[in-house]
């Protein structure tokens, strides 16, 4: 049984395994507290980027930079620690080098390729108890283990729009229907994701950037259009050189004007079967195949339409502004729903006061049925 | 000075007032707690309904039901004691007759009528404040102030709607959009409120009865009809006899289907000047004049749209259910804004959770402009 004081670096390891997100990538993010036999923490750690040190030697580390011993010691950690030598060495072997005498994990990884840290840890007599606060654990990883269990990216659409649900007046104008802390939360969601997904009409209403800005440490989300017919135009601003941008077309698509700019890849998808422009489940996954586990979806509204009517957003985050047009486009398209019975019913998770806007969050309460292309 | 006792008692008495609302218009809601010199509470009371007793008189009657003494108390008052003999006597008059010493009020009485009670207090020798928490128990007298101040009613406007903001599904099904814990909310602020106002459209759509269920001590609010052509047929539930109902109507129109039903009054409006059906201004002053200190006005998306153009919603209280649609009729119609810069941009006052649904009440930043048929 975990202790009270387990429970609390738990929260603390969850907390620190947040600030890894959007940076590590086809990795999870993991934390780590590292406590002495009294339970006081020597240190701790989070897995930062991919290619960079785990959470687990992380910790490890700042516990002896500080001059600690960490022999007898227990390891609190948000993933079960990996059992493959990667980019870096397995943490289960770290951990037991370091003469840790306990492990306790939240999430077991499902991971085929890094999973037994925990039976090696138990070989090696390490005393190992997972499952602490795995439904935190494992909410704060959605992306990653949507990716691992579901072979393509965890979808977040984010949306702004009145009271009334308007994301525009009548004469098309939106700028700014939310406040300014409304606008920088949505950079920390960008900067949280993989990958930033546009539509084709919002592109040219907009001209978005779709870059993070105002968070100098983020790594930059990849920008995807969704461009049937490839009418990005070559001085856009999504295509300049602050991130890379990935345009998807048709197969058809004439793309001759995206040539040569170096960090704009194109990508060709088959049609949509039965909406508009290109299929979302190819979409998401040639996304799966690049690394991305994360997406925010800023719409346009028909976009966000054939997501919600394909089964493929996670999360809904809507940022109202306490406003009314009465006229305008709304915030959401054709998403397949003829009647009342058949609404996309969600569960709110959270509502935030930013500014004078309400943040909310929601779940769908069916779970996302986008096809997987592979099944695991 | 008054004290933290005395603050305490008018948070208590700012309660009371409000168990009246709903069903003392044309009188304000008003509470009272008597106080004894040494700050403990002898009696409450406040005023249940138009031509009942007044708070003070309830609160005496308490504390002298109680066997108390009441000489040299305090009484904590959330409106200055009235000075006129009106269907009961003058409170002022009763609080000296019952040697009270001190009376706290929050808000002086602004109707000319009633005036005075401070003066006539002062005068016999009673210690008098006013002001304490005037802003809310102002708040909670907005539609009584609203009625004396502006010759208006107070107007709430309520709506259910999608989180994409559809009050409908694309075929016209709404039942159930919101939850039940929403709807009872609803006949909350029915019972609450002096009049209930929905437009022909909602009237041929969905024969709405109007009527409070659920809560056997209501008042049954006026139920109106805004309803050009007299379209509502003789048996429209909104006709029945479970309460009062008003059926506006343009000059012209042909009413002899509604001769004879007891409780039904037609009144006879100009039509609007540049917009859909009657004018808003003058259907406000013909409530007035039938002593309607507030309205619920329930829609549909077009009427809210004309109100909103007329300077005429002082609350908008919408229910949001965690659902979207993306399809379907919009919760709020045309209200002449074209472009964004023009939004009606509100303050949110409160966000309640109700079972699923998120309720928001908010409040028009720019204060309501219809022109007051007569200026105080
Ligand atoms: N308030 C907000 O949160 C928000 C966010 C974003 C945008 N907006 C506003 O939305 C407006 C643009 O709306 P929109 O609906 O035209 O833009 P959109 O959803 O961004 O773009 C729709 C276009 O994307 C292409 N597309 C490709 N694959 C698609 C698929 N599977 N499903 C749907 N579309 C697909 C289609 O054009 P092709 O087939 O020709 O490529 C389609 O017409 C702008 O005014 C913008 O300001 C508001
Ligand atoms: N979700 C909600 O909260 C909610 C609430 C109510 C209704 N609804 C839905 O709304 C739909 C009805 O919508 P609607 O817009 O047609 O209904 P509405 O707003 O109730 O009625 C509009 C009609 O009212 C009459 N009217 C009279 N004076 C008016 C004025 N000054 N401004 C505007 N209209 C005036 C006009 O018809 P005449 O000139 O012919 O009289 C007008 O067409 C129904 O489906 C109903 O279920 C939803």
């Amino acid at each position: 049984m975990a202790t009270a004081t387990e429970a609390d670096a738990m929260r603390r390891a969850i907390a620190l395994a947040a600030r890894g997100l959007g940076s590590t990538s086809p990795n999870p993010v993991v934390g780590c507290v590292v406590l002495d036999p009294q339970g006081r923490p020597l240190g701790e750690g989070w897995h930062r980027r991919a290619g960079g040190p785990h959470a687990e030697v992380e910790a490890l580390r700042a516990a002896a930079g500080a001059g600690h011993d960490v022999r007898g010691g227990t390891a609190v950690v948000t993933l079960e620690p990996c059992n493959h030598t990667g980019r870096t060495g397995p943490c289960a072997q770290a951990l037991i080098d370091a003469g840790i005498a306990r492990v306790v994990y939240a999430v077991a990884d499902p991971n085929p390729v890094a999973t037994g840290g925990a039976a090696t840890l138990a070989a090696a007599g390490v005393d190992t108890e997972g499952g602490l606060l795995a439904d935190e654990a494992a909410a704060g990883n959605a992306a990653w283990l949507t990716s691992v269990l579901h072979h393509r990216p965890f979808v977040a659409w984010k949306y702004a729009a009145t009271l009334d649900g308007r994301s525009a007046a009548a004469d098309g104008t939106s700028r700014w229907i939310t406040s300014a802390e409304s606008r920088a939360d949505v950079h920390r969601l960008r900067a949280e994701a993989d990958a930033v997904v546009v539509g084709s009409g919002t592109l040219h209403a907009d001209d978005p950037h779709l870059a993070v800005r105002g968070r100098p440490d983020a790594t930059q989300p990849l920008r995807v259009v969704v461009d049937t017919r490839a009418g990005v135009k070559p001085g856009a601003r999504v295509l300049d050189e602050a991130a890379r941008t990935l345009v998807a077309v048709a197969e058809d698509a004439d793309t001759r004007h995206l040539a040569g700019l170096g960090t704009v890849e194109v990508v060709r998808l088959p049609r949509a079967a039965g909406g508009p422009g290109l299929d979302v489940t190819t979409l998401l996954a040639a996304l799966h195949e690049r690394g991305v586990c994360s997406v925010l979806l800023e719409g346009g509204p028909t976009l966000a339409g054939s997501f919600l009517a394909a089964g493929a957003v996670d999360r809904v985050v809507g940022y109202l502004a306490p406003a009314l047009l009465g006229a305008g486009p709304t915030a959401l398209g054709d998403a397949g729903i003829g009647t009342i019975a058949q609404a996309l019913r969600l569960d709110v998770t959270d509502v935030a006061r930013l500014g004078p806007d309400l943040r909310i969050t929601a779940t769908p309460i069916a779970p996302a049925t986008v096809p997987a292309t592979e099944e695991s």
